[in-house]
């Protein structure tokens, strides 16, 4: 078993706040993440899937096939967007960068397992100082 | 003589797009910059001044001071803002990192050289791939 | 169950050397680390906790909130500090990085839980070529 | 038990080609890396150990004798080498990412365990964008 | 007057060495960099224009175009490639970091003055320990 | 003329102080790098050469000639030791990363001279977030 990591980026605006909610509950909730005209940020993106390497190509997964997928599936729907508005898969979330690992989970882990891989991880930067990472675990 | 460069970052949304121009001319001159709704950076913003080491500190200026000036006149204005909405240098200019490189070097010169010291360039970081750098040069 | 870490930096000088042995004996243990005179290093410091994103905020924990525990526990005790004189909770200790990440989980691992979170791992990098990982394992 | 990781570092040549396929067959699979000319990288390689830190020392591994090891055993054999051709353990696999990590894990996995320390992964990096680990798992 | 820059990367093999020497002298003089089977490195690149950014549009320089002849007059021709042997441009010198920086300009000067901007410098990263920078001085 | 750059890291104690000064006015001048028991930094060095490359090697200078100047005038005086008091160009000056430029210029100037090439820059990183760059100017 070994585990290979592609990672891709992309830039997008988002804010953190409850419509329901004052402007003054969601900053003392969410802080200057609330701010209502929005903010952004480069994102940086590590989707790690593990297998055996196979025998012909030394290969657990075609990286460049895989890299597809993550672009088909998430980054050319994210990318210069925003993740409240412009996202089906983002933009009924509070877009808190937890959520988003989960949410990309979902859109990859079945296109990764269709080409004979297992998604292992989900890991997403939202800025130098701060990041998570889902292994799919419910 | 000898610079000296404080880093400072900022997250902030913004878009390239003329009001006049049709959705289509905007996305045909500005590409996915010009979406509608937004998008966003991790701006990194490089502040490099020069001047003579003070002989009893060995300083050319307070690093300090440097920051708090960075943080005042540019940071707190712009981090976790939208640049064509909250901030008043820079929503009325194409917001392209250009122009706010000009825009950050007006708000900084005057107030750094009151520090005793000369602005010698703005360099602001987009994203990894792509940055510019700024001279004060008319 | 995500995974959720926030970063940190700290200045610090230390020396590996022990006060019964000669500086003989402790440069060939410890090599140029046991200088006298103190070395020192800029540290990151990664803290991971994990658990369920809460459904109103999508937040596994309050990031602001756990790096206000890092700064408030471990941070302003060590940063700009001699880890072998100036800290409680170092200075008895052989200032490696092993046990620097285990005296730093120790701080942090009850304010965490009393944050409703879970602490899962410290790594702790002092320079770019060597980091340590430590998940509480007794 | 505490997890330690070294970095190092080195720049070699190689392709992915079958001999006994054609220069066609190997394009379609290998895409750009198979180039018959050769192409090349700046590896990065993090080996990790794990272990207890000894009481006298806060050790888990004499990083030093760590880093001799990875210098003896796979550095020295591989840096400013073609994979395919010069180096005895490399030169008859695929020299994907995925195969070179397990050849340097079987490569460093006995001399760690003489120096009274378990080997825990070795990672592997390629290029900014793609990466392997491999944990030893058969 | 604004300088703007932007980073391409490629994978490259290469050696330095004279034909008309031996092996030994080429050893001698250029080191582990004359292995006869290659070696490589992740190379990264960035050019810098500079000019007037253009009223309507903010830019010194489209970008995006910008982008397209780096690619297409360096990287596609350099990338996954050995630079002794594969490109027109490179073939036929001692591919020091030097020289491939000074061909690179000499690619991109017309093309870019073409584009209506002024190139200013290309600077070339081998290793994360070696770059050089040249301005096009003669 | 083209530019090259080698990089070397060390890491080293010092405090900015001055032994005639109170406790109290050296901290209101020097804030927390002015710890009485020191602190230190992993310390990051660029020394920049100007010149023509050599046509029968395409060099503007042999770089690991260049790197054994640094080490043996630079990096093996000052790594793990306390600048203020192990180092002989350092220990009499306030150790203010200016200050250190501007020594370890005058260290590397004539060495690089006689090894035919000209020095033309000193960049001296302390942290991340703060750096300092000496062109020789009186």
């Amino acid at each position: 078993m070994v585990h290979i990591t592609r990672r891709e980026r992309f830039s997008a605006a988002h804010k953190l706040s409850k419509a329901e909610w004052s402007e003054a509950k969601n900053y003392e909730t969410f802080g200057k993440c609330s701010n209502p005209n929005w903010h952004g940020h480069n994102y940086v993106l590590w989707v790690t899937v593990k297998g055996k390497p196979e025998p012909s190509t030394g290969f657990v997964v075609d990286l460049s096939a895989l890299g597809d997928i993550i672009k088909e599936k998430v980054i050319k729907h994210v990318d210069h967007k925003n993740l409240n508005v412009d996202v089906s898969f983002t933009k009924d979330l509070m877009t808190s960068t937890e959520n988003l690992a989960i949410a990309f989970w979902n859109q990859l882990e079945k296109p990764i397992a269709e080409l004979g891989a297992q998604l292992h991880s989900v890991k997403l930067q939202e800025t130098e100082n701060n990041h998570v990472e889902y292994f799919g675990e419910k």
